[in-house]
């Protein structure tokens, strides 16, 4: 089975937005077992739109469009795949309803065009919209499949995910099995480590698959199944689960598409622990990326940003001499990083207290290299860790992989304490 | 003149990255007055890459590639190009050198593969890679202009704009005049009200052009003409940029493509001045959105994320009748705004005090609606600044929105005092 997807909008070949539906669509595909051979990309003319669907209908079975079916006269999408069939619209009665109701309940007149984003072609599925007015159409016809769905992605993928899915599960993979599949979330290791320790699994490609993935700091594997049924799906993916824990269960640190920060609150909250930071060269990064997750403030109440000397030992009483003198270890060493650890614990009063301390560039510090950076963990009635990291790469990066590299290790920590309750 | 964007790789297909070339030279085409019609993606396959050329070819004059060019057996853009065109391919000796000094330098036996980095199309000029080993490929054949490029878009932007760019001036749009452009950089201000107040200008769209573009709390006019000289060129741009200073000069923050963080951290560091932050809702961002310009160690000390009460009266002194008790203002409050900023002002002891304090979602908090939050800026020996802000959005949006509206509050405050001074 080959798909193309078709996304479309001058908005995009103007490159005032970056097409990631395609990216979507392509790995949610690739996860159908569907492959992708072609991504196109056309703005809003009739023309230039019925062309491609033309040139996709020669090379693919499945056609997947995004965006063009809002309520201006540029939208047009649908108009464009219903004569290219020669088929007719009509109006959607359960969109046309939404539509109204939207209308009604914000006291705004509907202006005729609006009626436009309940269009369907004669003959569809409609997909209902639960973000959005568009409404999407799935069509099989001549033994091709049509899927259109709206272009913003917050529309896009419940859309896809809630409706389009089933769909396709259910009229075009018709004589297939259906497919499950399981995300890994590893962190603290780099994606060709990864792919080392698991080369074997990836090789044999059998049954389940597996496929890594890399972000920046974090890398997942998903694994990927068919099978008759969920039980039978899940027993298979266990099995595997279970395997590559044994091997990386100390960098598996999440089964399902979360970043390590969310299993770090769910962690604190459950054993009911706390934490505090002081940064340093992360500015401020590491609380932000812990705030990111709601919920947070159970077990996260504050910290202190000490970008200068003068305010490591003002507010986190860092001794002068440590920071400054000849033969000083300075603000980027283990000696300063334990002190912010310990310091910002016993102010705050929680049960862990993180820090960073580091060069993040461009320029050096203390005559230091760029990259150069110091974490430390304190946590009450044990001992602080300390590390030294070698960082690569820009001020960004280096800035993202201290802070994911120390809640790598909070992680590693906690799973202990969980481990030993 | 029409132009089709070719990204050639497996990985954009299966969805393991997104692609951002085709956004950067949609962007930079536009800039030229170059029209995309379409963007297509295709895999590393032999067939369905020459179909994909013959596709283009029949629809577009200037065909630009990106990626394909590296050195394995996967890598077949050049080839591909080369058999469609008739020509063959031989090694580009200046490519060669620099691949030969590449591995030599890191005493790394070169593998044969690695040649293949330095293939060109005969006839083609070649394109050197400042910042890696596969060399670019330009050719003018029957009518038609093709330009190959790296897929890595730390080696295809360089490219582009120091080598492609120019041939394709000197090439391709041999009998237009060059083209010339400038970034206008708003903040404060949504696109659409921005648009309202200069959609004469861009109706106009005669000489120059003006354009404009939308990212998060950000919006950005490109104003662009063609002209014989630089000097015709920035006479004509200057004027129109005058004229639409003078209507919302309140929002230009800047010429060229920065963010307000780093207009602030020039103004601060021109004006000597200091500044520190105290961040509830948005957990440290606005520090980590400051800090992350080099050199903000000049004009930013440190600060203090408060994120509960108790870190709001034990860290910066806000009384705890102001935030409990029936009928205290609470913690996101104008009242509690204001004292975060002056405390924090005071504690850091610098020139200006900043501080956020919200409801940034998606649970309510002391009873008051998502989205409201409080921004306060103390200047040394002046009264306190303190807005309400009502925003919408999810938590993130929330966040980094009340970030950049009080980078926007500050920088009208920047602009006041380098105006009298």
């Amino acid at each position: 089975m080959k798909a193309e997807i078709i996304a479309v909008g001058t908005e995009l070949l103007l490159g005032q937005i970056v097409n990631t539906n395609a990216q979507f669509l392509s790995q949610e595909l690739a996860s159908l077992g569907i492959d992708v051979y072609f991504q196109t990309v056309v703005g809003d003319n009739m023309d230039r739109l019925r062309q491609a669907i033309h040139t996709a209908e020669s090379r693919a079975d499945v056609l997947i469009f995004s965006g063009g079916i809002g309520p201006t006269q540029d939208d047009l999408t649908k108009e464009a795949l219903a004569s290219v069939l020669g088929r007719n619209l009509h109006y959607d009665r359960m969109a046309m309803d939404n539509i109204d109701r939207f209308f009604r309940g914000r006291n705004i007149p509907m202006t005729e065009n609006n009626r436009r984003q309940a269009h369907a072609i004669d003959g569809c599925t409609p997909l209902p919209n639960e973000t959005g007015l568009a409404v999407g159409n799935a069509i099989a016809h001549n033994g091709k499949f049509y899927i259109v769905l709206p272009g913003p992605p917050k529309e896009l993928i419940p859309m896809f995910q809630n409706q389009a899915k089933t769909w396709i599960l259910q009229q075009v993979l018709t004589h297939e099995k259906p497919i499950y599949s399981k995300m890994l979330k590893f962190a603290g290791i780099g994606e060709s480590a990864l792919e080392t320790r698991v080369i074997d699994l990836i090789e044999k490609q059998s049954d389940p698959t597996v496929a890594p993935y890399a972000k920046e700091s974090e890398v997942t594997l998903r694994i990927t199944t068919k099978a008759d049924s969920e039980s039978e799906a899940m027993a298979k993916l266990d099995t595997l689960e279970k395997e590559i824990a044994s091997r990386l269960g100390d960098h598996l640190y999440a089964t399902g598409d979360i970043p390590i920060e969310k299993t770090i609150i769910d962690m604190l909250t459950e054993l009911n622990l706390t934490v505090s930071c002081a940064e340093s060269c992360t500015g401020g990064l590491l609380m932000e990326t812990l705030t990111s997750i709601p919920g947070s403030g159970a077990v996260f109440q504050g910290g202190i940003v000490c970008y200068s000397n003068e305010m490591k030992e003002k507010l986190l009483h860092v001794p002068h001499d440590l920071l400054e003198g000849e033969n000083a270890p300075g603000a980027v060493s283990a000696e300063t990083a334990k002190v912010l650890a310990e310091q910002v614990r016993m102010i705050v009063d929680t049960d862990f207290g993180l820090s960073i301390t580091g060069v993040a560039g461009p320029g050096y510090s203390e005559r230091k290299p760029v990259g150069l950076v110091y974490i430390g963990i304190s946590r009450r009635e044990h001992d602080t860790l300390v590390l030294e990291l070698n960082l690569k790469g820009n001020r960004e990066t280096i800035r993202t992989r201290s802070a994911k590299t120390i809640l790598y290790h909070l992680w590693k920590q906690l799973k202990e304490i969980a481990d030993e309750a």
